[in-house]
């Protein structure tokens, strides 16, 4: 059995370029043997996600490097379709870093069951009830300490993981709540779906400006997914004991040396904090985080929008829609077709 | 009764010039009545500090701005001469922001009693028994939490504050310590006389090399008085949960707009924090940390050096020396003369 991948073949120093970094190869043959305690996947949908960027890089970080000239690291939710696992039979919905393929073998150890409530796609387990989620939320309760009448300022509020943490600060602890955004479509939708109580499109709009503007009494917590300027401002701007959450810092992943946030000096007069976290760090807690999640969801707190890239062979190019951000909400991969995915709902 | 003053003339935005942002005026008179609670100062000793740099803008920050046109703040000890006031007598020994100049009028409140112990200056508690021993203290255990056997960087070792901070870690806690200062006398004396496991002088060697060559085994606790290029090569090499204490930034307080820390990112994977502290919030602990800062002192686990610059009209010079990194140790001014210190001494 021969199979598509998503190969990467050589690091990126600056941007990712499509047939240079990650290269799709078909007709690449699935190992036939299974070992004991193995299984083989069929891949349904894979998450594509900022950290992948750096996932590509040479740099020691909290992972290795996704290894070269092999399927890219991506997490993913698939189906078991032949197992040597006593922990998994045929047709258990799993998920883990089954890689950008069509097929993955991997030791049971390496994958879990999906577990998500009724009637909702186990996609979800790749974004709101996944990774995304489960970032918010350490990110917040950890890190951030958010409280009631707080002004929270989230940056790519209109993203995976943004969207759910100024949804949490808004809808769950009722801080006042101001998101950040690139474009009118997503500022409108912050404002009226997500009804945080502000949102600012920073391509329209002058940053440092419309802060000043929505966050009248200074900010008591930013959630940052992008770095860059927007920190830099949101730094100029912090009340007394601040907490920046460093989440991420996409707006800088592709440009290395881009100058770093010179305002980081007012933590001082501040009294502030900026701190970085890793949602692995807190995988025992995982259950407990995502009962709330889930609660969350059903109870219409936390509510989300899906970008869906149909096939694999097109993996490379959502993963570049979201570093131009074209995305609004998780983007996810289809990896199977409608016949697998008929035969994966029926199995369900 | 007239005195020199040291005024501040203009605000600046950029290095401090003598006679233009500071300036000398003599024969400026002393009020002559008190009002009830109030006691006339003669000013003994001035401490000149990093922190005045802030005090000259007119940017709000933990104090408001120095006002233009009177006696620069400045943190002093001085000897009540006369007194409306029922808690202080005439040859007490206090300690407050008596200001640049050789009289000081404040009301009762606004200064406390100066404890020492026996033989040594009340000059102490300008610096190592006052805001620079304070200041490292709270820093470390407020903020930087070092736990033995911790990899710990300091910069601005040489001075008040970082040489305190630096023999905590190193005499009282057990931790790897490893200074920064510039020039070669300098880096000597951390290495020799307060016994730090190593030093680095960042004017002639390369700070990142010489972080990797000095700190193989990563940083576990950065406390920073200086910003700049040092701070982003430390980011560089933290280890998992680091803790960089912001002190200061003085490598950037005369150059406005000056790169900020793109190494930032660090704090994401390594599960790091960059925390800022005012040590006028911990004053209701001071007694505890100065008993704790005098009997090491006595145990001789901190030493100190001063650097006395004689005469009120030479404060200015003395603050230039301080940004120009000339001084070793504790920058004072001695404003009193030598018949005032006779009597002050013999008053003891």
């Amino acid at each position: 059995m021969n199979q598509v991948i998503v190969r990467l073949a050589q690091r990126p120093l600056g941007e990712i370029v499509i047939g240079e970094h990650l290269v799709v190869d078909r007709d690449v043959p699935v190992r036939e043997q299974l070992e004991d305690g193995e299984v083989l996947i069929r891949v349904m949908w894979l998450s594509v996600d900022p950290a992948m960027r750096g996932w590509m890089s040479s740099a020691k970080s909290y992972l290795p490097p996704s290894p070269l000239g092999e399927p890219m690291r991506a997490n993913g939710v698939g189906r078991v379709t032949r197992s040597k696992s006593d922990k998994f039979d045929v047709g258990a919905v799993v998920s883990g870093f089954l890689g950008m393929q069509e097929y993955s073998i991997l030791p049971e150890k390496k994958i879990r069951k999906v577990v998500v409530p009724d009637g909702v796609s186990p996609r979800l387990a790749l974004g709101v009830l996944g990774n995304n989620g489960l970032t918010a939320y350490f990110g917040l309760f950890e890190v951030g300490h958010p409280k009631p009448g707080d002004t929270v300022v989230v940056s790519a509020a209109a993203g995976a993981t943004g969207s759910i943490a100024a949804q949490i600060t808004k809808g769950v602890l009722g801080c006042r709540t101001i998101g950040i955004a690139g474009g009118e479509e997503k500022r409108l939708w912050l404002s009226n779906s997500l009804n945080l109580d502000d949102a600012i499109d920073y391509k329209n709009d002058d940053i440092g400006k419309a802060l000043k503007r929505t966050c009248p009494d200074g900010i008591d917590v930013y959630f940052d997914n992008v770095g860059g300027v927007t920190l830099n401002e949101v730094l100029k701007r912090l009340n007394r004991g601040g907490r920046v959450v460093l989440c991420g810092a996409i707006s800088s992943y592709n440009t290395p040396g881009s100058p770093g946030p010179s305002n980081y000096v007012n933590l001082i007069s501040t009294r502030s904090k900026m701190q970085g976290f890793i949602v692995l760090d807190y995988a025992k807690q995982y259950p407990k985080a995502l009962a709330d999640l889930t609660c969350w969801l059903q109870e219409g707190k936390i509510k989300y929008e899906e970008d869906i890239v149909d096939g694999i062979a097109n993996t490379p190019e959502a993963l570049l829609r979201l570093f131009k951000g074209q995305n609004l909400g998780k983007v996810v991969v289809q990896v199977a077709g409608d016949g697998d995915l008929q035969a994966f709902r029926s199995s369900l």
